[in-house]
């Protein structure tokens, strides 16, 4: 397919790096590419950003069929820029896709169209250590027609949005409640895709932490709030008497890529690592007796977020003094070392964009 | 709130009644109003219907925060123009607002406007038995923003639908599917909310079971897909040994109005009735030993689909000779013919729009 660029007339004046918060600030252009069923995939463009035209009939609105991915472009010292897996993002948005009963598509040609945009907007990369470029590929079904059946039109968007560090103020762990009532997601449903209802139900539970003073909630299993998932939209890591312990994909979980990351880090140092399932009486009896040596969570944005404390049925338990461990530490200067171009890439991890 | 008019200039022409499709049709107009936080609602308008622009940053195409309702307006001989229990509609999406961190409104304001819009909208009502006109309310979040978190701004949109008669070739027992991988909905999740995710979850069961001929799937609960919850996307009932019987409201059923008027109307008649937890293998015990009388769907679109097959676990198990049976007969009479105004209303449902 042909890709057909479109200039903005006017730019934007960029911002001032420090004062970026994220996902409000958007580049002057976007990817973006259609589908028809019958026809396949067709008019792939770059254009400028701009908002675009909805029916308010549009099959997404309604019924929810829209998946999407997260991934950055980093900047380094050389000023080349480069991207992190972005084959792992295309093919967990594909495996969204099937999930959502929604077209899948050429992940090479995506992440040709991907860098042609970001070279065009190679100003809007952070030069800043820490900061990056957030990219939000986003996929969602634009038929007007209110039946309960898959849409048979879709809209295929690219966004680029600058980022701010996310540590700008150095690492601090975080204070997580853990969650008894409400429910991310259940085996069967659709917690292993990337799509915006496994979001919106997250919502509710995210609101009640915070007004508790909690920045995160743990969640829990739908069968049996049991074992343990997830924490807020991270996947979650425990050091556990020596060994590393996460919950094994199971079907409600995402497949994260920095998850996928740091479980191929810690067994390339040959660390003791086991992806199971863990309960969270487990998990607090290990606290208690004193093996719960880590906590913390994994994700693009922040990479590895330190857990400090975790509330559940009215008692608190410290983890690690409350400060980032040993392990978490050396993930999360070694990835980020990856990103920037600081640390040798021993896994073919990074992309080059330009 | 004041409520403008901005009348189309140029109307279309009505399609032959005969040709409706559900949902692909809409009216010349729509109800739109707008929502800030600070400002509170604002705008309430009516407008020609029309494609609106929305950035591809909202937060409603990333993280789902949509909710809806359905409902119909009839046309009786006299021409008059009624609703159905709109009261009931604009009750349960503000409890689908409050499930989904979204801003209520005043449902008496909406039912008022919906009237307005209908009335302007008088000759889209088909005055044929069996034809309605559907009514569409959406609200979604419309916030340019990707961090997960509840969005700032919301657009509320009421659209209409001329629909065809459910049944125009009569009322013939669907063919339904046990679901045992699909799950729609668990406690803790959003099942009770009329919102988008949980239709995006559903697609893919469906999908599954129209393959293998079947119109659609029942649904076990998430947590042991033991207990029965919903058919497709309509509440459930089973007739058996003389009692009516519908799963208990639960926290992931949705809480239909067509169930609740169902469960009133059978009340009324002094029926035994039983809101409780139902498991799949009760019900093909009491089909096995000739207790299983009727089972049938309710809600909206419908009213009424009774069920005559289900198939579970390579097993096909036929209810009442794979006809409808009276109970579900006599409901569908008195609903349909409330709504139409040919039964007395005893209960006071319609709600007269001219």
């Amino acid at each position: 397919m042909e890709l057909t660029i479109e200039r903005a007339t006017k730019l934007q004046t960029k911002p001032n790096w420090s004062d970026l918060t994220f996902g409000t600030t958007f580049t002057d252009h976007m990817f973006v590419m259609d589908y028809e069923v019958g026809k396949g995939w067709y008019d792939a463009r770059i254009m400028p950003y701009q908002d675009l035209p909805l029916s308010p009939a549009a099959v997404v609105l309604h019924y929810g069929q829209t998946v999407f991915e997260g991934l950055k472009a980093y900047k380094d010292d050389a000023e080349e820029i480069f991207l992190f897996r972005p084959d792992e993002n295309m093919k967990r948005m594909n495996d969204s896709c099937e999930r959502l009963c929604m077209p899948t598509f050429d992940g090479q040609f995506v992440i040709e169209a991907m860098k042609q945009l970001i070279e065009i907007e190679q100003d809007w990369v952070p030069e800043v250590d820490g900061m990056a470029l957030y990219i939000r590929p986003v996929m969602y079904a634009t038929e007007a027609h209110l039946g309960v059946s898959p849409s048979k039109q879709y809209r295929f968007i690219i966004l680029l949005s600058p980022v701010g560090s996310y540590y700008a103020e150095g690492i601090n762990p975080v204070k997580i409640a853990v969650e008894s009532q409400f429910v991310r997601a259940v085996k069967g449903g659709t917690g292993a895709a990337k799509t915006a209802g496994n979001y919106a139900a997250a919502l509710k539970a995210q609101e009640v932490a915070e007004k508790e003073g909690y920045s995160q909630v743990l969640w829990l299993d739908g069968r049996e709030q049991k074992y343990i998932e997830e924490v807020g939209a991270m996947n979650v890591f425990f050091k556990i008497d020596g060994k590393i312990v996460t919950p094994e994909l199971n079907g409600s979980i995402l497949p994260g890529i920095t998850r996928k990351s740091v479980l191929q880090l810690l067994r390339h140092w040959e660390m003791d690592v086991e992806e199971r399932r863990l309960s969270i009486d487990e998990l607090l009896e290990a606290a208690k007796n004193g093996t719960l040596e880590e906590a913390f969570g994994t994700g693009t944005a922040a990479v590895i977020s330190p857990i400090g404390e975790l509330f559940y049925k009215g008692e608190k338990t410290v983890i690690n003094n409350n400060e980032i461990g040993p392990v978490a530490k050396k993930i999360y200067d070694t990835i980020t070392g990856i990103q920037s171009g600081d640390v040798e890439d021993p896994f073919g991890w990074r992309v080059q964009v330009i």
